[in-house]
């Protein structure tokens, strides 16, 4: 919808004219092939391939593909259980759930940006201090990456499970420090407060969401995605908590005398203490 | 290990060497082939293939499996990160893990008992109460998954987030009730106590751990396994989280209506509240 | 303020400049004699002394003391840091806060209403679920007070610790619950916004806040209230938990039984998973 | 009874006879007079109260009252359920429980150790790190605790909200950190294995208790004490509330820079995002 508003300027009449069903109609538009669209708004097929040609995409599939994501989105809840009424029986729901958060994975691992990751790593290794904000079921997520960062090295905050205010614990990030925002589809506007005063102190942040168009991105210095896609009022998580076992992972090589260290600790605490059966 | 010492009475002479050689030198057994092991017991390569056979394996390749499987969870988390060397960079971190997990949904999905998920789904549907078990990091599984399904249905109570000691909450738990213990190597003590103590007051036990010799198992009566494995300190808990994704969706399927009414609820209430971006 | 308001129809032409001094110098004449507050307007002492009783005052000193309080509460935190310099030593410092803290317990043990104290007890031995709901600071005072309510009886949620969202929690409250808001200057709007929602769907409503002005009253049923006064930063919760201590006693006395089961299981508990030194 | 054991050796005939029978019946003795005690062993009443003398009691009604007092923590808490049957109305459990809540404050007040409460004030001050550790309702006062001392100072952790296990967050304390302990009758053996550790680890320990007989007070540099007296199931965490008052504001008169930065810093955060009403 962005790239139709940036670029209508640039577009011939029949293509506004596909410009401004899609925008007035897109969860119609999202579902047509090609030639129906051309036919529902009076052009060729050949213009409307044209049309998503000229915003960019790799063909009309690709665009049709970002409407259907678009709606998904913004599909409230109750629309998404109205539509997952395809789970005949329970085997068929596991293999359905499992097989879904396996092209999750796959998709996950195909989109994300090495670059990045390499930049995430060190900025988790050099910060002073590093407060890991999320809201509602990314908190599982957060105190996850929490949990583990902690065993890694010290001065990691969680504000989901320690405080009812998240500022509370983020008032003092400072410009030293990494703030590590992570949310999903419905982002919490909390969240997004929280980064955007990380910002404003000259904190460095890093954004764990599920695509390049959520809220978080732009109160972020980098981003990594991660696919949340789950055709039911549950939103997986599963890839993301993948995404974060490679952070931890590589941040734990990167630091593994540190580790080492305290899990030497840990289990002669545990032995001493029994803390495993 | 207990395969070899319930059939050792079976056993003819050279295979009960075979057995003792393995007892006591497993960790190096484990890594022989069939010929290289008869060679260090003194009998023939044949003679060990027998051996696995008696013992109800499918073949000598199983048995080296699951001996190698046992020394995973034995080794201390220092000597895994000792092992964890072949990440050589972080291109190959991020796909080794994804990949890893990949795998592990996948060996999941195969290994899924549906007549246990079927029972799983019904006892979470008609408990009177549930109570959602875990320590450490599986907490953070239990969390996800009381905060779905306390938006299905009422009376879900997970200790780890709310009390400092379990029994505090868990202390109520009867027969009408189900007590859902999630618990990855290494096991929690706790969790263990936890569900023996649910199991003496008459409550339906469910597991959720690694496979089916887990401490977990023998005080539950249905376990679903979900696979952990990750050549690092850490201790996956993606499949596990895509295992409690299928369960929310398939109790959100048998009680769609109160699904239904919860998000109807809610979403008024996060337009009034402004709670989402 | 309110007082003067409502009333303001009814003054003198004199008691109607005095009154409008106050509402726009309250900050001054908070700490005027009557006499250099009626030189102030241009009116007798007199006559300010008619004023206070006027608004139902039982004199001067009382009207005088409310507006103090009144800007006690108003004073930013910062402003009240400053102010407390006279805690000269470590000694004194000590005797002071505690002192100050009687104090709260002795005007507390006055002021409360125990015909409320009453319906509070009822109300929480009937109600179907309870839910507390607190944040910042008196989150320690919905804890403990979950903590027992929870020892005595079952359906005790506190939203302060389990979730990052309160609603989350609070949606599912009907008018055969209890909500038990608890909220001390400086007062959180979520905490208002709760007590809000609780109301518009028919639950009970029971704030314990430190006065009969403070932003929750409007939103309960009934209110029990306890002083929070300390010349710090911090706000005094002493009180209020004596408070809470009362409460609970007195509803562990009408449910002696269920409390009685409650320790005995525990204490079988403790005993054989060592819970106690 | 240490006191007895201790001193055995020192007893006259007559004194000895005294020691043992309080040793094997001291829930009787401890409600005895001195004529009455001397009467059931067969000795004078002034031998009676020599032996007091003796083992270092200002008369024999502090011996009497130290008994008492030992008794009541050895009750079960359900026979302190049996024994709070004298409230007979609400009016009255008000009254008393506030009554007793003054009560604790006051000699709390009167048993105080400067110096020690000095000692702590600087601890605080100086450590690198502060770990606060409590377990089942002590959770309460330390987290608010914590939410104070966070707001004075960094490096602040609390174990009883963010972690399932005290030591995934303790394990890495050393010499240069302060831990403080908070425990109340009936004491936690997890707080105590925590400060155990503690101390082996050369971290310099606070521990705050309801005596000095408590079982923290051996693992400790120094203790604070606060009563909690309460006839009744519930113990009262009043009188350390208020230790924790003074405590608080006597860091925060030592760090008044700091907190005005804070509350600078949090009510620009409080005004832009509307966290207060």
């Amino acid at each position: 919808m962005k790239k139709i508003q940036m670029n209508f300027h640039r577009l011939s009449k029949g293509q506004k004219m596909i410009a401004q069903y899609i925008m007035e109609n897109y969860d119609k538009a999202a579902f047509m092939t090609a030639a129906k669209l051309g036919e529902k708004v009076g052009v060729s097929e050949s213009t409307v391939v044209r049309f998503a040609n000229v915003l960019d995409f790799e063909g009309y599939p690709h665009m049709q593909k970002e409407l259907q994501e678009m709606i998904r989105t913004r599909l409230t809840t109750v629309q998404r259980i109205e539509m997952s009424t395809d789970y005949s029986n329970e085997e068929n729901v596991v293999k359905k759930v499992l097989k879904a958060d396996i092209d999750n994975l796959r998709m996950t691992m195909e989109s994300i940006d090495f670059k990045v990751f390499e930049e995430a790593v060190k900025a988790i290794t050099e910060a002073k201090h590093i407060y890991i904000v999320a809201m509602r079921s990314s908190t599982t997520l957060a105190d996850f990456l929490a949990f583990y960062l902690n065993l890694i090295r010290n001065n990691v905050y969680v504000t989901s499970r320690s405080v009812s205010d998240i500022f509370d614990i983020l008032f003092r990030v400072n410009k030293d420090d990494l703030v590590i925002g992570i949310g999903f589809p419905r982002y919490s506007s909390k969240t997004i407060e929280a980064l955007d005063y990380a910002k404003s102190q000259g904190a460095k942040v890093l954004a764990i969401t599920d695509s390049l168009i959520s809220p978080l991105v732009s109160h972020a210095d980098f981003t990594l995605t991660a696919k949340s896609n789950m055709e039911s009022f549950v939103d997986s998580l599963v890839a993301p908590l993948s995404l974060l076992n490679a952070l931890i992972v590589a941040v734990g090589i990167k630091e593994k005398r540190k580790v080492s260290t305290t899990f030497g600790k840990l289990e002669d605490i545990w032995e001493k203490y029994k803390v495993y059966s």
